[in-house]
């Protein structure tokens, strides 16, 4: 126990956990890649090594059927909130490897970043925490509420062992509030708290007709065409203007209130810098909402890809035998994936125009719409934090993506998760050269500390 | 010149005959593969010393930009009409060769059938004209109308360069009428004579949106999807019951009258055998006509095909920048290609939807839509002969497929083509194990001879 405070401490060290983090960068853990495997199980075992280094207690690498969960704990506050800290140890695959810079795995620190895969989501903004909770320990020897910590290694392929392991370990990881240290900021200068993420669910649609591909001047005219069938199957399923017609689509919808559209509208919108960013002209989409509304709390229904027939150069005179297209709805609250995909089937069974056959197969990876009250007492705190950080008040934003974890511990702990994570767009998190920038690495361990104190001090 | 009727003359000698078309077919005479050029060259220099032996003068391979094209006449019936005898001595691939009983071009005879590539189509078919010519002249010394030939070698490619060839050589094979060897009879137990022939246009239809392909989570809803953009427009082009919407679509077509309505409806047709023939449970297309209308009299508006957007396995959330479609058009007396795929053209131009780009590339291969009367001098001839032939009064029938070079000729040289050939369906024109029945070959040089003499005695 020094005589530092915390974040003096953390300030004075930055050198060493840039190391740290540079070494924990090394460890190929590509939870995608079965010849990885390994790896993931190498980096679970550095991420229990740092956890104990940085006195938290019963650390475990827990199996799963697929890649390992790290669990520790440190449970010396009686009476007190538990809050559990989720983040992930797997990074994405480097193709194509040939336009990194450098190589992925053999970090590089230039102009104030850490250039690595992994360095930006996750392993930067995981390491961040642990760190906080090490400065606490070490300056005050003690943490002022208990903390549990659920770090996987299979988030980049979407987690789909966790279900099954969270809810035979639900008791373990009881808690009272989530903090999620894998996600983004806003920008360098505005904070923002996130309120909302979609759901997902999706489906392929197989249209079927003649037993084989027809001549199309020899039976065009004389026989229903798939592809134009499915043409029509689609277009039933999406008005002109964006609204989904799929009868029910809207129904669990829960409408935003005016405090949740008053907090969007403040978000600053640049509408021309996004059809810049992007290349298109005009934004599109479900009228009588703004694009962060459209983006954020309105589901939608996305056709993903299409194929039948021939789609080479020049011209083959068929009449294909079957089509295809694979279609994704994005939800909100409260929207169930498996009720909207029912209500899909229902549409296709009731519209599948004359003389095909249409079949709906689910496709797998659904997840559901994840939601918390602007005031949660996590949020709340989140704002304190973040605004004594930036130095000004965070803009309430919603992600139009989906982090199935989210609606895991929601459903399996009945707790809400509040992001605190300080990635950020240009960091090509996907991509090669992704990188992490070292001052958002600083600012996170600074606010995951603060944020431990001001929910204990909140509760 | 010998004592015996022609048609003893051509009966005699079948065996010969086969022997003949065995040693045509040897030589794989492939239009379509740059490698077999010299065959396609070898095969018409076979035609020409046929033609000659035969006792076709002023005989000549001649060149084209492609394959070559055998001339040959017989004009010492002043006074007569001109008859232009076309075929194609070309043949397609063979592909795949692994699925053929025997080698494709090791002609063997088995239960009365030739099997080999290009025995139906066309070098049996070709081949009866000729030999009818042969018998003709050689046992009454003379013809009894003139004669021309258009034997050509790029058929099975589309004929690209027969139209400069015979805008060029128009003067040459100037004529009052022409019959083609290459086609199908209707079955073996009943003839008939055909009257229409479609016309054909394509397009590619690129629908483009963003300049990368977008998450579909982070963008969805707010920008326009191109793959919805393109069902939306292929949805607007053809109504549920497959009528098309294209403005104007249909102001050139030649509504069929009174007359050629009661034929097509003579024609025998068994819904039931052509629903199981091609594996679908009903027929389908523009209301108010019969199936045989639809497929032979009627304009259709196809998508041969449709990409965009992901088609692999499982679930990829993106909204994808581009999205295409191929579509035809089958055209019918007396729309014209150019007009309708610009109709098609403004379509898209007026109903692409907000947010995205639509290009149309106009695709090659356009013909003609082709019809000939029913009472024209050579349907009548034809008529008469294939009664005789079959003991029964042919029908009027169309197809729906295109014919280039009869649309050609006709352009050209300001003739109408019968069809006199004896091809049937079950004869894998185009794929393994074609053959052709020896019974067809023999009533084919047969009904040439007809009807040179029924043709020259209406005359």
């Amino acid at each position: 126990m020094g005589t530092q405070n915390w974040q003096e401490y953390l300030k004075d060290r930055q050198d060493r956990w840039i190391e740290e983090l540079s070494e924990f960068l090394t460890i190929p853990s590509i939870s995608a890649l079965p010849d990885h495997a390994g790896d993931v199980q190498e980096a679970a075992l550095w991420v229990g090594d740092r956890l104990q280094a940085a006195g938290v207690e019963n650390v475990e690498v827990l199996p799963t059927e697929g890649h390992p969960v790290v669990y520790g704990d440190w449970l010396h506050a009686p009476g007190r909130p538990t809050l559990l800290v989720y983040g992930h140890f797997d990074v994405q695959p480097v193709d194509p490897v040939d336009l990194w810079s450098h190589p992925p795995f053999e970090p590089v620190i230039r102009d104030g970043r850490i250039y690595a895969r992994g360095s930006s989501d996750d392993k930067g903004n995981m390491l961040a925490p642990i760190l906080a909770v090490q400065a606490l320990l070490e300056t005050t020897g003690t943490l002022p509420l208990n903390l549990k910590f659920l770090l996987e290694g299979q988030e980049e392929i979407g987690s789909p062992h966790l279900p099954p392991f969270m809810k035979a370990e639900a008791g373990r990881f009881a808690s009272d509030v989530a903090v999620s240290a894998d996600g983004s900021q806003w920008s360098e200068e505005e904070p923002a708290t996130w309120v909302s993420l979609r759901g997902l669910c999706g489906l392929q649609i197989n249209v079927r007709g003649p037993s084989r591909d027809l001549h199309s001047g020899l039976f065009g005219g004389a026989v229903q065409n798939p592809v134009h069938a499915l043409v029509r199957l689609l277009d039933s399923m999406r008005s002109p203007d964006g609204r989904v017609l799929v009868q029910g689509f809207y129904d669990d919808v829960r409408e935003p209130d005016d405090r949740l559209r008053s907090e969007l509208a403040r978000v600053p919108y640049q509408e021309e810098e996004l059809l810049a960013s992007i290349g298109v002209t005009e934004t599109f989409g479900e009228p009588g909402f703004s694009t962060y509304e459209r983006e954020w709390i309105r589901p939608t229904l996305e056709i993903n890809g299409i194929w039948g027939g021939f789609q080479g150069d020049g011209m083959k005179t068929v009449l294909p035998r079957q089509a295809h297209a694979k279609v994704t709805c994005r939800l909100v609250a409260n929207q169930h994936p498996d009720r909207v995909v029912r209500g899909v089937v229902r549409h296709v069974e009731e519209n599948t125009p004359a003389g095909v056959e249409a079949e709906v197969v689910v496709l797998d990876s659904s997840s559901m719409p994840y939601s918390i009250p602007i005031d949660h007492p996590g949020n709340l705190a989140a704002a304190r934090v973040l605004e004594e950080l930036y130095g000004r008040r965070p803009y309430v934003v919603g992600s139009g993506g989906s982090i199935a974890t989210c609606g895991l511990i929601l459903e399996h702990l009945g707790i809400h998760t509040v992001n605190l994570s300080f990635g950020l767009d240009d960091e090509c998190a996907h991509s090669p050269d992704e990188f992490f920038r070292l001052a958002s690495f600083e600012r996170a361990q600074i606010a995951h500390g603060r944020f431990i104190e001001v929910l204990a001090a909140g509760s």
